[in-house]
């Protein structure tokens, strides 16, 4: 293999590759990057045995090829190369070196044989669509803050995502819940999204998804099976496998008979969540939250340090409440609006809160009250 | 106690005396910063036994008076209130609660009698000088990377400030050591420093000390004494124990004798030492130059990962030589230059290295080679 190619490009795929490498690996060759260039082009390609990752990228291909070689030390090493220098890889194919050249930086790396790569076994894709990249940031980015780290609920360790009746018509939606709270992100149906199978989508492969979503103007090829999912640019294809599990059916979570409204600018009322729950005990991180006629008063109490207490001026006309919330989470969701109006559903103190943007049912966040 | 105060003053006040606090204590009141209000001005003061940090600052007082309080928690509820807010702050003497109140946000905090707080006993200092802030921040910025963090060598655990012969005539100087690298910076002496004794000062006392440095115009009022040291503007005052033991006479450690010369850009210097260390195991980092008529070879080899070589066009004169670093430490004396020149004084490939800025030797650094 001889490849010249420049360090942009190089970075670009070599940090994408690595990013899905675990820093902490017992099969040493699970370390490496695969480096395959053939035609006019190189490929890079890097596993966890759960999540594959292959981005193609233009190059002067000299001589064809492939080798293994550390992902972490090249991402590294092309990192500290100076911006617009050409980068020259060659292998001979015998020694077990691969030479990296740069203006007159000669480093000499250890390779695995390309045979011992684990390639993730293709599938059949049972339903294939093509979304474009705004419209996935939305339904994984609010979501995502709701996946449970809980390793014993391995079913709730990624985001649902499937197809479901929404309040107008079929929606693609993404759901995550930990059991004290809930989100329900929905998008217009794409074309031939239809019978696509629900999929458990894992906390990582979120992670790395994610980075193929910073383009306002692309269009990802979705793929799914019972088995897998794969996300795909042009240059870009994420291959993960789904989690083996079934997720709870989260409809019976969402309250629908909540009739307490409670409208309030988003932004100062996580701003007075935060600065009130400074005082609270590390723990519990309680907020009350106390409604009367147009008019919120949070408040901590926490005998140790002290107390706090803050007044909002906000839109409610229903009776009297008093209502706990953990304060992280009440945080964590008020971040989701990105409008101004946070509206929230209350019943009693000891039900399950609904939020929303305005009157928008496309995002819905459901979090359980605690006692204060 | 009755106060108001800008937020804006407050935080800073506040923040200088909670970034002295502890942690982990195990007396309580070490956690607490003790307000006190008097005249138009309002002192916080926090401690750590060692460090005591006064921040005075002007304040409208309608009750005079003193409490103690979180020096975290009062912190942590200042940052977060919003820019611009007038905040009060009132003690009744009676309740043990201090009430910090600003626009609709209304705090009540735990607070511990005044009484209690470990108040630093004044000393007898023998030297008094001044010093500008610029002065002193070039004087520990450029030593402080080589203070030593082993414990069992306490008295090399902070920067030896004191007088000394410098090459033209009677320096302030500061210098620090870890026993593998030795930084020697001087300045002229302040007048009023003569008599100065020498002190250790410790890390911790460096790092807080280095906020009142970020004036250029600002004049440091500076104290001595054998046990203790004090930096003061007319807002703070410093005051630190210092490290009770005895700096190893160090001038024996700097080579006078060295003729080998190498010059070289420090800044290609310290990228290509940091390029080639990329292959380095994470142990030794160890990297060898190589120099010969206006040439210098850096390289590493390290069995496991692979090897790596860079050539810098340099100027060097003198007799091949090979030497082996740790690269850390090529790279952080290499951070020390501000000009564009670095120049290195070698002996033998066993002896300690020195390197300078150009031909000045105001600040001097000196490195232990290692076999490679």
């Amino acid at each position: 293999m001889k490849i010249s190619i420049e360090r942009g490009t190089l970075l670009k795929a070599v940090g994408q590759a690595q990013s899905v490498v675990e820093r902490r690996n017992t099969i040493p060759i699970l370390a490496n990057v695969l480096v395959e260039a053939e035609g006019d082009s190189v490929s890079f390609r890097a596993t966890d045995l759960d999540i594959e990752v292959v981005d193609r990228v233009p190059a002067h291909v000299e001589r064809a090829g492939a080798t293994t070689v550390s992902a972490v030390t090249l991402h590294e090493i092309v990192r500290k190369l100076p911006d617009g220098a050409l980068v020259q890889m060659t292998d001979d194919g015998a020694s077990g070196r691969l030479v990296v050249e740069a203006g007159r930086s000669h480093f000499t790396l250890a390779t695995l044989p390309k045979e011992d790569f684990p390639v993730m076994a293709s599938s059949e894709y049972g339903s294939n669509f093509s979304a474009p990249a705004p419209v996935l940031r939305r339904l994984f980015d609010k979501s995502k803050f709701a996946i449970s780290t809980e390793e014993t609920r391995y079913y709730l360790n990624g985001v649902y995502m499937h197809v479901a009746d929404g309040e107008n018509g079929r929606v693609l939606r993404c759901v995550a819940t930990d059991g004290h709270r809930l989100a329900r992100i929905d998008a217009p149906l794409p074309e031939g999204a239809d019978a696509m199978p629900g999929v458990i989508v894992p906390r990582k492969t979120v992670g790395e998804m994610r980075k193929l979503l910073d383009d306002d103007d692309a269009q990802i090829a979705v793929s799914v099976s019972e088995t897998k999912v794969r996300f795909a640019t042009p240059e870009i294809t994420l291959t993960s496998k789904v989690i083996d599990g079934t997720f709870p059916d989260y409809s019976r979570v969402i309250p629908t008979a909540n009739t307490r409204r409670l409208e309030v600018d988003a932004a100062e009322f996580a701003k007075a969540v935060d600065r009130v729950a400074t005082v609270s005990s590390e723990r519990s991180r309680a907020v009350k939250l106390a409604l009367d006629e147009d008019r919120l008063v949070l408040s901590v109490n926490a005998p140790d340090s002290g107390a706090a207490e803050e007044e909002l001026a906000v839109a409610y006309g229903d009776e009297k409440l008093e209502i706990g919330f953990n304060a992280k989470y009440l945080l964590e969701i008020a971040s989701q609006v990105d409008r101004e109006n946070a509206v929230f559903m209350f019943n009693s103190s000891g039900d399950p809160t609904l939020m929303r943007e305005g009157d928008d049912t496309s995002a819905v966040f459901v979090v359980m009250p605690m006692r204060v």
